[in-house]
């Protein structure tokens, strides 16, 4: 990667910087016009659109002495990416704003520019405009586009006697963050983990053709977000420990901070994996784990109820905003 | 308005206020999924969607000692709606991040939220989904969604011997700003078109089905974004002062601050009003006036340059981020 620019965004100025940035954006053919214009024009197969945003906050979504700032464009995309995964869609195009200090290093600007080009790409998807302001905070607001071949997965569709299953990774982007959080930097495929992300996009697509009935993505945390499943449909669900695997680093990680690693998988986020319900008896492929069941009316459980192994989980944790 | 909520945002905390928030949303015909769920779904007549994104930061785009919270609300969904407007679109969804101080009183949430939905509203466009963070400084990040029935008017279209055409207000906001800053709160109309601008959301549409070479809504000042269109279209334009129109309250403020009224007109910005390209000839509709030309080759004009009654105008002024 060769910058020609140096020096702080107050140095290289708001169109230098807008026209080094876009100069890494490839744009695919779903692309109309780009950026530089005072909107984007994408194609939308179907005549519909899926879209979401989110944003992230220096600081309280991520950190600059935990992640490099290639790091941080790959996790504000994959986080933005996986919105659209999780209803089934594929995603198109992303829409970014950044806001950030004057005195930035324009190199960070770039590097970042690079990790969301970068993740973007992975599935396809077009960097297709933006905006750039100046903010105290390093501010990133993502808009991701997409569409959806097979239709949509809705968070509310669970039915009574659905198997509930997981897609991804789950627990290691909480595990990474414990491990920086006490100050290590090993072991490094943790913290990688939480650094870079790496949802499995091609199953929310896969999900939806499949016959998901109810599907979201792991990003507060998997019980809290199961929680939200379990909600939206009227259900409850149980999910059993003994079905959900437990990797060696997480093993590793859970035995020197004394920590139960099975607290990371059922409580932590950030790993953008899929929990799908599906009708009972659904062949699922590789990718894909049975990790409990909608539970049947007759059970007596609450409506929104999560439980683990029939009991409620102490502290079912998840992220919290505004404490 | 009755707000069932009171106290600070950490006192009333994420969920509930995004129930309260997402309750103020009506969704129209054109939103298949709307928020709640990972992502929204919209249809996309003709296969295509236009989609832009914005940011505003406390401090720099707005003051909360200047500006009511439902203000900021109008405000920030007219610039959005703006964009795809200035593509000869009408916008038909937004999605809609808000980063706030946990100490934020929630009554200053829910009427952002207001002003914002009646300002979508206006054009029938509607909130189908964002997020909610938390910052320092109060954050806005709005996404704006839209379809372009006549296809759409880009930037880089203006063609040699074209007129300059303007639609809508314009230094209007900017005059507003300027009695603001000098710690004035009148005259009344003047300040309210700073706090609540009004783009002329029809004529963005109208433009394109006239036939509309190149579009661009005033956004940072006048000079500076016609200057985009000569930049984009690889021409040289010239505006004529007597042909804009100076309203008494303009006149008024001049007068007032002992600064040219020209000076609101042809560097303000924040109006949001649209500046078009047409051949010459075309028959303009109401709310549309020809305030200049794209000159011939043969003017010995640079590409990209703007003159004001063929000269260049000292200090064409203009926003610029990062100083």
């Amino acid at each position: 990667m060769s910058h020609t620019l140096s020096g702080t965004l107050r140095d290289v100025g708001e169109f230098n910087l807008v026209a080094a940035l876009t100069a890494k954006f490839e744009q695919s053919d779903q692309v109309l016009v780009g950026p530089g214009d005072d909107a984007a024009v994408l194609r939308a197969p179907g005549e519909q659109v899926v879209a979401s945003l989110d944003m992230l906050v220096q600081g309280r979504h991520f950190r600059l002495d935990w992640s490099a700032a290639a790091d941080i464009g790959h996790k504000a995309a994959a986080e933005n990416l996986s919105d659209i995964n999780a209803m089934g869609g594929r995603p198109t195009a992303l829409l970014v704003g950044l806001g950030a200090p004057a005195d930035l290093d324009v190199t960070w600007a770039l590097e970042f520019a690079t990790g969301l080009a970068e993740e973007a790409a992975s599935v396809g998807a077009s960097i297709i405009g933006g905006d750039l302001t100046q903010s105290d905070a390093i501010t990133i607001a993502i808009s991701a586009l997409g569409s959806c071949e097979h239709g949509v997965v809705r968070r509310s569709g669970a039915q009574r006697g659905d198997v509930v299953t997981l897609a991804g990774r789950q627990g290691w982007a909480d595990a990474g963050f414990a491990v920086l959080a006490r100050g290590f930097r090993s072991p490094r495929a943790i913290v990688d983990a939480h650094r870079q992300p790496q949802p499995p996009y091609d199953a929310g697509p896969q999900a939806a053709e499949l016959g998901a009935t109810a599907m979201i993505d792991v990003s507060d945390g998997f019980l809290q977000d199961l929680g939200h499943v379990a909600t939206a449909s009227g259900v409850a669900v149980d999910v059993e420990k003994a079905r959900f695997e437990v990797p060696e680093p997480l093993q590793a990680v859970g035995a020197a901070l004394g920590v139960d690693p099975m607290r990371f998988v059922l409580t932590g986020g950030d790993d953008y994996g899929l929990i799908a319900t599906f009708p009972a008896g659904v062949d699922l492929p590789d990718g894909w784990r049975v990790v409990g069941r909608v539970l049947d009316s007759g059970d007596g459980t609450e409506t929104g109820m999560v439980t683990v192994d029939g009991e409620p989980y102490e502290d079912a944790g998840g992220h919290r905003h505004f404490r």
